[in-house]
């Protein structure tokens, strides 16, 4: 029985089973490649983690390359729902919202939301040397992360939040010690969430 | 023929060519692991490299896990050379061993000295996860590299090259602007480097 011979509710219930499927399978792998890497994704080994056929896996996704940026791609979303849209919704622009975001982060990497921790510290320096569609993904949602960083930075500046300090600079500085942090926290050193507390409130003090 | 039928000059000779070949083979596993990571090393391939036999490597290491901790001692050594030493020649206590210890690093991930750049950034977070020997070696190194900055740190507070900081948390932020610095270079992403110059000099600057 081929599809044309469904009615279209049918139709659209198995799109809607494929599509769910997808997003488990792809959720599944953020969590292998945030301890393994990227590159540790095999579609066989995520078939059997979630018992499901090899094959079946493989016409979901294609090509491993097509199962890394969806894993990418399912990555950010959690992301952005664990750090950034709650820390936007609870916090105005400037000193209140980067407090909310570098504790959400915390939380993000201490708890943790993926299994090895933060996928983006585990697999930037994987890919740094892969140039491709990967890393163009990964590199580009960092860049955006350190974008928000920096306008909220110059938002604490301009409003006399924070002592005069130069948005890009300091929005790098918090970016990298957050990724030390996770590091940190992977090996059960928690000297570091207080550091980068203090770091923030350095920067947070007015002159 | 065995050993012990040769005389005591050539079995010193066949020791001497042994550990050369160890060396060599210890330095390449180095790169290949600055851009693969230490997981990616196989014996088979480091012997295909180099044009030696599989059995031949495996002789001289044994376990993949030896050959990853010979890897890792033989990339502190490089590193200690390019960086730690000649800063530490060059440089008193304090700023200018600080000033020196950075541009010597910076040296070191641009250059770079290993294929893939910073060792130590492309596999602290594969091993943040696997406990193990290897995982204690290269923590190990990392925290040996942390220390000193902070002693330099305390120096440079401590004789009012600096303004009063907090020697462990500047050290921290260093090393974690230095990691982030190689990631940015891996990328072509030139704006690093400045700010992590400029990012020392506050540190640095008197009050």
């Amino acid at each position: 029985m081929s599809d044309t011979t469904l009615g279209p509710a049918t139709t659209d219930q198995r799109l809607l089973r494929g599509a769910r499927t997808r997003q488990a399978i792809a959720r599944h792998a953020v969590d292998v490649a945030s301890l393994d890497g990227l590159n540790g994704l095999s579609i066989g080994k995520l078939a059997t983690d979630l018992g499901l056929s090899k094959s079946g896996v493989a016409t979901l996704f294609g090509t491993k390359e097509k199962l890394q940026l969806a894993a990418v791609a399912s990555a950010r979303e959690a992301f952005l729902d664990a750090v950034v849209h709650p820390a936007s919704t609870a916090a105005p622009h400037g000193a209140a919202r980067l407090r909310a975001l570098t504790d959400h982060w915390i939380s993000y990497a201490e708890t943790p939301l993926f299994t090895g921790g933060c996928f983006w510290a585990a697999n930037l320096p994987d890919f740094d040397s892969r140039p491709g569609p990967v890393r163009d993904a990964l590199f580009g949602h960092h860049r955006d992360w350190v974008t928000l960083l920096t306008t909220e930075f110059r938002h604490a500046a301009e409003t006399g939040e924070s002592a005069p300090l130069d948005p890009d600079l300091t929005a790098f500085q918090l970016d990298a010690v957050l990724m030390a942090t996770n590091t940190a926290l992977r090996i059960g050193d928690n000297t570091a969430v207080p550091k980068v507390r203090r770091m923030l409130e350095t920067f947070l003090t007015p002159q």
